[in-house]
């Protein structure tokens, strides 16, 4: 069987400007990066977006995922076969993850996004460009405390974090500043993850360079000592940030093995992010495909709902079809079959584990939309199994239930999945808001965690008590809130699988992000840097002489 | 008065393919980064360099640079007038002092590589990488020692520190791995700049992708706690490691103005690291070029005499004529004047300070390859003090003394120094070595300060003196010294300008660099992370709706 990669590095991609040629992207619009990826300037202002928006979830996964990008990926191929005008806009992989567990995020077997090493490794360098705007900033608050500290920041309250594109728990909590009088002052402080930090989010949600720079100004560093927030435009490096951000807001067009157009533009997790693609990707595949096909990160509980109440408002388009992935094997975890014996048939646990699907198929249909499932099929998954979840979803939650193959037979083995899926884009479905800006914070949460996740509310700790206090003290109270919990877990315990009744979301912390417009809702034990495992999947990893590419999934 | 940014955007530049098909090199050979950008696919097993080399220094600077780059673009762009094949081959900018201290390191007024935003910006992303393949590094170290450890590492002797591309004095002392049994061991460190790494030296250093993975795979990364080495082969992340940095290690090819091919690739500062640019872009520049010039960073104390001692001996070519740059405005300074009064004449503080000329001149000349002045003219110098500076070179060190104004004329502006150069570099002229492999530590280092900076010797602390002793326990004497040392004085101490008699130089440590081949020596109170100023240059940087950048210089 040939890895992922091997199938990468065989495949014959189109060059990049054929591909944006025939989605009718300009040659001018072009900044080619290599032969097989490129930035694509594109304007929304003037470039509309006219396309049928699809968007595609899942259940709650296993650690190594449900092959929800395999599926979104095949779908696209799929259309492409029908001769349909399709463009898929989906995130970028963060290094952190791809040098730690193995499983990429550019699709697997025949459905993927190519050059797949490129695309996992450093692609066009927007990661990095993040990074460095981040941490550039991070300097320039601590600089400016050094050299007299004009605005009176206290160093005890600085709310904004170094990041790295690297599972680092080493670097979780860091006491900086040692050293003495010349090498800054100390502070207790924390590095994330890039992709959780406020810049990913804000390039996400961003629609323009004027937006990017708005958004940029108003991020919240900190407070002073008399406890009044300090934004970015008080220091006053907007204009250089946004400089570093120059390039990276260009989405980046790629193709997939069948030559489908994709755009990967951005890449916050769903967990301790907001889990989708950039809102400049979306509205080009939207604008250049007569269908755009979105993925959200993890279960529907993360990205598909941060979709739905943060993106899609600022998007100015809902989807008109949402597709939840399912798989027989996270089922049967989810049903509480042992994680290594997933290979094996296990119909009592899958029959325990449906109410996991159910509740998020359920969870999404509260929005309005067609909600088709895909059952994403696994070379060990039984006829049998296979069989029950097919009739459980038509009979029991009477959606469609479609089996789909694209690992293995890319877009063809998805074409009974892309009729249902144009079928019911054009079913009229008028749009269900969960929340109004109005709702209180509290209200916001309570309407997530009832109706989406099939809890009975939230408790706040001391800590996040006091910080709702100062939001709403400073007036915030209007904005959207981003969950930050478990991908395993309607609850915010990864422990808990299924479809969990009678609990609360605990949350620890609250955190105001100012420029992207929504506060952090930090639930359970969730952590905004990972770890590495103990085998990090950079152990395997090689490149040869003559530049061939072993161990990348 | 123009700024660099604004004559850099207005250029009409040449399309890369056209630049790159001018010198030879075939459309297969190019990755496009844009239409002005590229990365070059070159093999100098095949590809032989034949070119005449020279290679450009200057005297001890002001804190503004001496427009080092600046000669050197404008020698190249008139070479280029007289119809001579020539390519130059210089470093990458960091952006730590682009967003630190004003002054590009991609030339200025009309002797420029472009685009010069972008060169200054992220360029082709390669300082993200080694940045990003450093501190993967470092998370593999740590998590390593989570899981176990069974290398045994000892957290008090991990000397790999992870980086950032930032100037941030707060990360020069920190501990981390704080926050309890999940979150790592505790431990002390600090964060270097980038271009200080050992992973920036070994990009500049490595000849093909098989070397740059044999040299990650001898980098040290710390000590048992039996006091055993542990290198990366150890920990058996070399492939990954390489595979970060596949990109990274390809040149990249610009234009100057006037047109001019450019390989500006790699980029370690020379005051804390070996301030050359890569092997392969100057082997690339000596493929493709008739004539070949690069430039070492700072004065010849601190990069030319790396690139003689550590650098040509891996290239296997010597250069055929030294430029050494000299500003009657630093001259000044190295004779007394004041920092502010630079734009006064003041003839007898240059008459105080030509002997930091001589010095410099008389080092270079010990290495037996022709030296030539390049005195580079800036509006405020007086004819008086431009004639005697004239005269000084002449009668009293007996070298060509030319001066160029290619700041303000471009190529033109330095046809003189171009036709010295010229003759000079068919001078039939034999290379002196300074020291030789089999020489002591002790001994290199003495003939570094003795022959190059004027001084009597070495004194090492007493931690250079245990590092010292277990460098030679190891076995590994027989490598050359890289000396980390202010670029303001031939001392180490930044305030003693011109020409000092009668000083030690302070050895304060001694790294083991096994990936790069040499041993770094800290002296006096030199620093591997800088900060920023008072009014950090990142302040006045914009960028409007249109894309035009101001403040960059």
């Amino acid at each position: 069987m040939k890895s992922d990669v091997e199938i990468s590095q065989e495949t014959v991609m189109e060059p990049i400007t054929k591909v944006a040629g025939k989605i009718g992207i300009s040659e001018d619009q072009i900044e080619q990066y290599g032969q097989y990826k490129a930035k694509i300037n594109f304007d929304p202002t003037t470039e509309k977006a006219n396309g049928k928006l699809i968007l595609v979830t899942s259940i709650n996964p296993t650690a190594a995922g449900e092959g929800k990008t395999t599926v979104t990926v095949g779908l696209g191929d799929a259309f492409n076969e029908l001769h349909k005008k399709v463009v898929l806009a989906l995130r970028e992989p963060s290094l952190g993850p791809v040098m730690g567990m193995k499983g990429g995020a550019t699709g697997g077997g025949y459905a993927q996004v190519v050059p797949m090493d490129d695309i996992n490794l450093h692609f066009t360098g927007d990661f990095d460009a993040l990074t460095e705007a981040n941490n550039t900033l991070a300097a320039l608050i601590d600089n400016h405390i050094q050299h007299g500290n004009q605005l009176n920041i206290d160093p005890r309250q600085i709310t904004w974090k170094r990041v790295m594109d690297v599972n680092d728990r080493e670097l979780r909590q860091v006491v900086i500043g040692l050293g003495g009088r010349t090498s800054g002052v100390p502070r207790q402080d924390g590095f994330d993850i890039t992709v959780a930090s406020e810049l990913m989010a804000i390039l996400c949600l961003a629609t323009s360079l004027p937006d990017l720079k708005q958004r940029i100004s108003r991020m919240l560093i900190g407070y002073t000592y008399g406890r009044q927030p300090v934004t970015v435009a008080d220091l006053h490096v907007q204009g250089a940030l946004t400089l570093l951000l120059k390039d990276a807001i260009k989405p980046n067009l790629v193709q997939t093995i069948e030559h489908t157009p994709a755009f990967i533009h951005g890449g916050p997790f769903a967990n301790i992010a907001h889990g989708c693609n950039s809102i400049l990707a979306t509205q080009a595949a939207l604008h250049f495909g007569d269908y755009a096909i979105t993925e959200a990160g993890f279960g529907s509980d993360l990205g598909a709902e941060k979709f739905m109440d943060i993106v899609t408002p600022r998007l100015n388009q809902r989807p008109d079809c949402v597709v939840v992935v399912a798989t027989v094997r996270a089922l049967k975890l989810n049903g509480g079959a042992d994680k290594h014996e997933l290979n094996i048939e296990n119909l009592d646990a899958l029959k325990q584990g449906v109410v996991n699907l159910k509740r998020h198929v359920e969870g999404m249909q509260q929005y309005g939309k067609p909600v088709v499932v895909a059952i994403n099929k696994f070379a060990t998954d039984t006829e049998d199994e296979l069989a029950y979840l097919q009739n459980y979803v038509s009979n029991d939650l009477k959606v469609t239930g479609t089996i789909i193959n694209s690992w293995a037979k890319g877009g063809k083995g998805a074409i009974d999945l892309a009729k249902d899926v144009i079928k019911a884009c054009d079913q009229p479905a008028e749009f269900h808001e969960l929340y109004n800006d109005e709702d209180s914070i509290e209200d916001k949460m309570t309407k997530i965690v009832t109706r989406i996740y099939g809890g009975d509310g939230i408790e706040f700790s001391a800590k996040a008590k006091t910080a709702l206090k100062r939001i709403k003290k400073l007036g915030y109270d209007q904005l959207p809130v981003c969950m930050a919990k478990t991908q395993y877990s309607f609850t915010d315990n990864a422990k808990l699988l299924g479809a969990p009744e009678n609990f609360k979301i605990h949350v620890s912390d609250l955190q105001l992000k100012l420029g992207a417009g929504f506060i952090v809702a930090l639930t359970g034990k969730i952590l905004t840097m990972p770890g590495l495992p103990t085998h990090p999947a950079a152990l395997d990893m090689d490149i040869d002489e003559q530049g061939r590419i072993s161990g990348l999934f």
